[in-house]
């Protein structure tokens, strides 16, 4: 996908606020990806934009552009952002899920445009002419009109997201042994013997128990030397202090 | 998931720029989830941030703690959000598309607490110690920092959105039929025959291809008949125009 991302054009369209604009670019480099184009931007929204947090040198890298065309010559698939709703639509709506599976598969192949409206009016019919199919969010349908800067930040983390990674934990903390968990489980056992809280006759039930208690805490390993540093220290007080 | 959203606790911590807080609303809004909790926000951020778009209703039922550990004291999970790379972190650490799959999971029992640091800090480690365990959004090292709006847009719009839909097409408009498809093969073939493009003895081969190439048009049922009608009206013109 690295590659790839190069080949992604976000075009703004009449973007009127500086501090979107500076956002879609903020979140475009969070993302990785650089190639922001400006259609007849809001001049001094866009001169405002190039202050954005750590997004600099993607906004001086901008290109300006007076047409929706023009900012679109390069590419051979065009998609366009919509909430729906506001009026009929005559392409075809893809959620976002799926839309980006699409584009992301058309970026090994080459250029895609992904079109954003004005925050006021979104995408004209105009606009919507020169794209392929559209995009929608699945926002509420009460409230289905999103911020711009979060729409593209949504747009690229779908882009980016990978789906394995949902259905498996990428465990980087390393667990606690079998071993260290039965250490640790031994001196709680011991620790609660020399605190009067184990029975001699209930001791061998006990210490299952304690064992499926150690084993439920989904201990670090770190975390488990500390609990065992904890009950040695205990002992060593439990037994400091018992009747010789 | 419905109900569920329900059970979400979108927890800022320290908030102090009332776009930010809007923004966090906004999203929460366009994603159906309604409980905001500010700890200690900067009193005229929080005053500000209520003309956030759409969403003033849930601005105003936001609840204002001055502890984190008041503002969690429901919740039977509390998961902290981070950039990473700041500082040893003593947290297990999820990708969001892992986290947002365990806090679904979670959200079926009971109430869920999502924490956002300040702008500027993120969380303290202080913040964080309240936590079970931390998501990552996947963004770059090198531009880990995302913007607090963004981040909750990104969070929840994990939370809703549906695997499945990225696999398969949900295709709502209605494709021609593989009847209208010939139809039209077969007008373009007969334009392409009176303007003299097609020769006689070619014209078995040249109709597979116009074949193959309407089909590879995609088109939907409406846009079959648009072009049937252009051909029907090439071909009145020519038939027209013939010397007879």
């Amino acid at each position: 996908m690295t590659g790839e991302r190069e080949r992604l054009r976000i075009v703004l369209v009449s973007p009127r606020n500086p501090l979107n604009i500076g956002a879609a670019a903020r979140a475009m480099s969070n993302f990785g990806f650089s190639r922001l184009r400006l259609v007849n931007p809001y001049d001094v929204a866009f001169r405002e934009a190039r202050s954005a947090v750590g997004a600099q040198h993607l906004l001086e890298n901008a290109a300006e552009y007076s047409t929706v065309a023009a900012a679109l010559s390069d590419c051979a698939l065009v998609v366009g952002t919509t909430s729906v709703g506001r009026r009929e639509l005559q392409h075809p709506v893809r959620r976002l899920e799926y839309g980006a599976r699409l584009i992301r598969k058309e970026l090994k192949a080459g250029p895609v445009a992904l079109l954003f409206g004005s925050e006021k009016y979104g995408l004209s019919n105009d606009d919507l002419s020169h794209c392929h199919w559209l995009i929608r969010i699945p926002t509420e349908d009460r409230h289905a009109s999103m911020n711009l800067g979060q729409a593209v930040a949504l747009c690229l983390y779908e882009l980016v997201r990978r789906p394995a990674t949902a259905l498996k934990a990428p465990d980087r903390t390393r667990r606690a042994t079998a071993e260290n968990l039965e250490l640790l489980t031994g001196l709680l056992l011991d620790a609660l013997q020399q605190s009067g809280y184990v029975q001699p006759r209930t001791a061998a039930s006990t210490a299952r128990k304690l064992r499926r208690m150690t084993h439920r805490l989904d201990l670090s390993a770190r975390d488990a030397e500390v609990w065992m540093g904890f009950f040695r220290q205990i002992l060593w007080k439990l037994r400091k202090n018992a009747p010789s």
